[in-house]
């Protein structure tokens, strides 16, 4: 590689830091934008740097945002008396791209996992606190891992002192899923969770 | 995808850009950025302006470079009698990955294609005829597709009554390939440009 300019070899190494692109990717992407016109370089450049700068997490629910407090604990439109309680900002973009969920969220940065040496302190289990007198109820939305269950046996322990409801996810077979290839938990989790229609 | 940071929704939309990117893969790779250190951006930020302003063509062999000429034409252990026309500096390097080939290089900037209007005049065929009289041979590197086949033919022809060798790669089976799995073009080269053991 040594034909090709330094701070080519350079964009190329650091491009291949992003998770799941590889040394050819990289290749590909410096050599794009090589191609590219200056002016797509100069704003994915600024944006870079705008987006180290200005995102910062929201005060009352964690999640990223560049205004305080973030755009939904803005907004008014919102349901303030429910928060999802999920375990980071992916997925509370997964919930607000169905569009169904019209509450408040909250971010825990993280799971419970002993054995990692996360507990609760390392979570954002105060804050969430803080908000709990508030509400109506609380969804836990962490996923169906061993993890997730055990942090959402954790708050819902926690909490169960407190004049809220407390829900769960409901578990069971995906939409369009097959009974076939359902694994023996799915299954037990959906027989279990069966509602009269 | 309103409930995230404008920057950062601006961020995965100049990433999705990037070719074999999609939308989901930039999404990670933005959230890749907002959790990376500081100074890993600032790097990133500052190494895609230096590729924009410092990269240009060798004057000599079209090849990009930061240096004037690049450095390979520069590079006086190299064999200064012999010449490879390749049709990109991605083939360049791919070339250089060998290890093999010792001489200069001369990058055509693309392949003869009427259909799509490219002729010989688009091509850095002049600044080649001004290297030819310094030569002893012409390996014609394009690829063994129509258009790279077209383009080695106007070439070697081009040049018939210049006193120089011109080669063009030799076509086979890959090392490593399977007789059973090999095409009929393939295999008829192979024959073609058997070679006595």
């Amino acid at each position: 590689m040594s034909s090709l300019p330094d701070s080519l070899v350079k964009l190329i190494d650091i491009l291949s830091d992003f998770p799941g692109i590889g040394k050819k990717t990289a290749e590909r992407m410096a050599f794009f934008i090589l191609k590219t016109k200056k002016v797509w370089a100069t704003d994915l450049s600024n944006t870079l740097l705008k987006v180290k700068n200005n995102i910062h997490e929201c005060p009352i629910c964690n999640n990223i945002s560049e205004i305080t407090p973030c755009k939904i604990c803005c907004d008014e439109s919102r349901d303030k008396t429910i928060i999802c309680l999920v375990e980071d900002t992916i997925d509370l973009i997964t919930f607000e791209k169905t569009g169904f969920y019209n509450g408040q969220y909250h971010i825990l940065g993280g799971l419970l996992s002993p054995l990692d040496g996360i507990g609760p302190e390392n979570l954002n289990i105060n804050s969430l606190e803080d908000r709990i007198d508030s509400i109506d109820e609380l969804i836990i939305g962490t996923n169906p891992s061993s993890e997730g269950e055990t942090t959402a046996l954790y708050i819902s322990d926690l909490f169960k002192n407190k004049n809220i409801k407390i829900s769960r996810l409901a578990k069971g077979i995906p939409v369009g899923g097959d009974l076939e290839y359902t694994d023996e938990a799915t299954l037990v989790s959906a027989l279990e969770g069966r509602r009269e229609i």
